[in-house]
């Protein structure tokens, strides 16, 4: 390929000027992984600089979901973002987005690119895309993720690539890049393995729209997870035992399904698990390539990914190009739009695990704000997956702060998925399976195998006491335990 | 076609006398269209000889969707369930069920045919289904609805079938049925128009496990919806002009995309004043083929239609039957899996529109319980279309009970819908846009255009002194108008 002679080469900062107050711009980034990282920074310090001259200066900001402190955290502090969407997980933002100060639309990442083809987002600026390679004709290779960008690249008005050489052109091979059309003229998705590529190596762009190109050799500045814990793996241990019952039962095939996994600590805890179980070995169709996955994969239990990023801290990334010749046609890295496909995941039979905040006793679950207002990060593919998935597994520790919260409520402050989605409810406690079951019954069983015990009479009692219906609820004390936590900091008096 | 001489002929009572206590029953019906029956109501009738006698009898059913008056009413006043699943519409059932008398599993109805497939639901003792005709080798010509039935007669032990000679033997020809294999080896669902066919005419049964034949000669009994009213009317015209004011951005297709309208008479009126607009000509993708859509196709209006039930009162359904030369080529009836699939809703790019009980300010939508608790029939196939539509559109009148309660609430006391997948909320009042809105916008927006004047000072106060945050809540006063409305009779006083 021949280097990228044809585009400028801007400085960051010379970058950051192009771009003026109240332009919409497309970042790419997934997780920190493949986040665009000098422009954002230079364009929060240009921010800072105006608004230190008395200057209005804020931008609305798109990703693919959320990003490394580059974007979110630099342009928050700088209080540069008015506008954001889809997802974030950065302390300054969230804090500027609880206070009201920046406006954000909690979104299901599948939506994303659609509702940029769709024209649902109005006019797009700029696209700011991290790749580890440009063409004269406009073909991007981008780097540890696709999440959006493609569509970003498509429809902006103007690109701006920062081109990365901290990562290896070989990512490449991993990359299957295909935009939908709008409807109504689509054929189906033919993806029908999650190995399986439909598209290209490379997301287009016009070269026209090419202002010029960043050059940075950065790596994602990815957190490694924290060592496994006792509550996750006794979290792991219930998920691993439930899916090899299904097994036995031959309510999962022999050769198993794919399994889609959320991030966090949890979340790794029972992939690991499950790699060290006697699960067959298996696929992912999933939306993030974690640390725990890439030694499932040199040790032949994980068979293949697809991911729309590569999420990786950098000893496993390492490893990781140091052996392209080996992962490179086990991993696929697709748009968010595939990834989290709702018609694909159906097809394929996911079976999704996710980490939620509370989850009620009639099986719905709060995947986003504590106490119904406060952001934590927001939905993210977790609805993508639950909606649709073959067997909707929501895992989360019965208790937290010492126990003075309890996950377990009776109405959960706000609902991201609810009863007619959820299956399978994991604490440490155990594993309701509530497929089939009316709401009293489901109610029973979540408390007796999810709660944890020094909150069963409450629940218990709560029921008791509510009004007579399908669901049972008293609406003057749905959230008594909510109320308690915010008063005195504890759901229950000692 | 040869008479299906190899069967049994049974009277409905031998019929119910080979059903036994405790046995899971497959219905066929979806709405009144297709539903069994004579032998539902022998069973009845037998279940209250036992019970009489001091025996118990009851039994576990399953159907496509709510059922006519011979299946849900006849069994639930002879408290003959126990168990109930995925949708009702039946005031005796319902009752039972919001006394706790018979447990309710609401469920998406997508997802029933694969629950079947997967074995989640365990074993299916009776397949008892409607049909025009009988081949000796086990192919079943379904009547008026598709619904599970497929998947009942695949999976059941035994079966029966009600061959109702009210209806033409030529519904075969709108009929398309597929049932789609466990995972993971699955091919995509090759539906790329709404009238694509991908399937047989007949659903396949083992000839073994039919039991016999019971003859019939019966209407479904649909009643014909009200006269459209002022505020259907007002409602209806502001989604039109809405997909005008789409149509003209160019953020809907100039050939236009298929429309789902839910059950019931704001969603016929809806559609009655889509034909009247000038919307261009459309073809639907939904799930039931209701009155008005008769006179929009002999109007040319409607192009065509997918649905899994033709639910018509008779002198609609008179006119179909008379004139299938017509009618047989531009209506397909498929199972419900496929009627309602997630993968090709999000395809085909359905405008999806849907009544709800009740919205709140944050944009979550309650299909389902009133006061959080009663059960009204359930989700249905709401769920299917609202999150995987091009354009989710949720509409109410903005009062119910003359002002005694407002459909616009602070918090919705059951979210079927959350406020990711909803896009626009319609009342007679005005159209709320949601699309790229963060809560507080969306609060403002739908409190101006959809909440009625009586409550709109109550909505804006309720923000104002709740807590701050990216969601504003008060979660001591969340649910006051409910409680209200519980104790006294209205949500506010007067």
């Amino acid at each position: 390929m021949s280097a990228p002679t044809r585009f400028a080469k801007l400085t960051p900062e010379e970058a950051a000027e192009l771009i003026g107050h109240g332009a919409t711009l497309g970042f790419s980034g997934f997780t920190p992984a493949g986040a665009a990282k000098a422009t954002p920074l230079a364009l929060a310090a240009r921010a800072k600089r105006l608004h230190a001259e008395g200057k209005p200066f804020k931008v609305r900001v798109l990703t693919g979901a959320s990003t490394g402190a580059s974007i979110d955290d630099a342009l928050a502090e700088a209080d540069a973002i008015s506008w954001r969407a889809p997802y974030q997980s950065s302390k300054a933002l969230r804090n500027r987005i609880n206070r009201q100060e920046t406006e954000f639309v909690d979104m299901h990442l599948s939506h994303v690119p659609q509702m940029v083809e769709f024209g649902f987002f109005g006019k797009i600026d700029f696209a700011i895309v991290e790749a580890v390679d440009v063409a004269p004709d406009g073909r991007i290779y981008l780097s540890t993720s696709v999440g959006a960008s493609p569509s970003y690249l498509k429809h902006a008005e103007k690109v701006i690539i920062e081109v990365n050489r901290h990562h290896t052109k070989q990512l490449m091979e991993m990359h299957d890049i295909k935009i939908l059309p709008a409807p109504p003229h689509r054929n189906p998705i033919p993806i029908d393995h999650p190995l399986a590529k439909i598209g290209t190596p490379f997301a287009a762009c016009d070269p026209e729209k090419i202002l010029g190109i960043v050059e940075t050799d950065e790596s994602d500045g990815v957190a490694p997870f924290d060592p496994v814990d006792d509550v996750s793996e006794k979290i792991a241990g219930h998920v691993v035992k439930f899916l090899l019952d299904e097994l036995a039962a031959g309510r999962i095939p022999p050769e198993f399904l794919p399994l889609q996994s959320g991030v966090g600590n949890v979340a790794n805890a029972v992939m690991a698990g499950l790699g060290k179980s006697d699960v067959p070995s298996f696929y992912m169709y999933s939306e993030v390539f974690q640390d725990a996955l890439v030694d499932l994969m040199e040790q032949g239990r994980l068979l293949g990914a697809s991911a729309t990023s590569l999420t990786l801290s950098e000893p496993q990334l390492k490893r990781v190009y140091d052996n392209m010749r080996f992962f490179a046609p086990r991993i696929v890295l697709r748009p968010q739009e595939l990834s989290n496909n709702p018609g694909v995941i159906r097809r394929l039979g996911v079976i999704a695990i996710n980490t939620v905040l509370e989850m009620d006793i009639f099986g719905n679950a709060n995947s986003t704000h504590v106490a119904g207002t406060q952001l934590m990060n927001g939905v993210g593919g977790s609805g993508d997956f639950v909606r649709n998935s073959y067997l909707s597994i929501l895992v989360a520790p019965s208790i937290a702060k010492a126990g003075r919260i309890s996950t377990v409520v009776p109405m959960v402050s706000h609902v991201d998925h609810n009863e007619h989605s959820v299956q399978i409810l994991v604490t440490e406690q155990g594993l309701a399976d509530l497929r089939g079951l009316g709401p009293i019954e489901r109610a029973k069983r979540i408390i007796e195998k999810c709660a944890h015990p020094s909150y069963r009479p409450y629940l218990h009692d709560y029921i008791q006491s509510a009004t007579l219906g399908h669901v049972r609820h008293d609406l003057a004390r749905c959230y008594e335990l909510h109320q308690n936590l915010l008063k005195t900091g504890q759901m229950l008096p000692k």
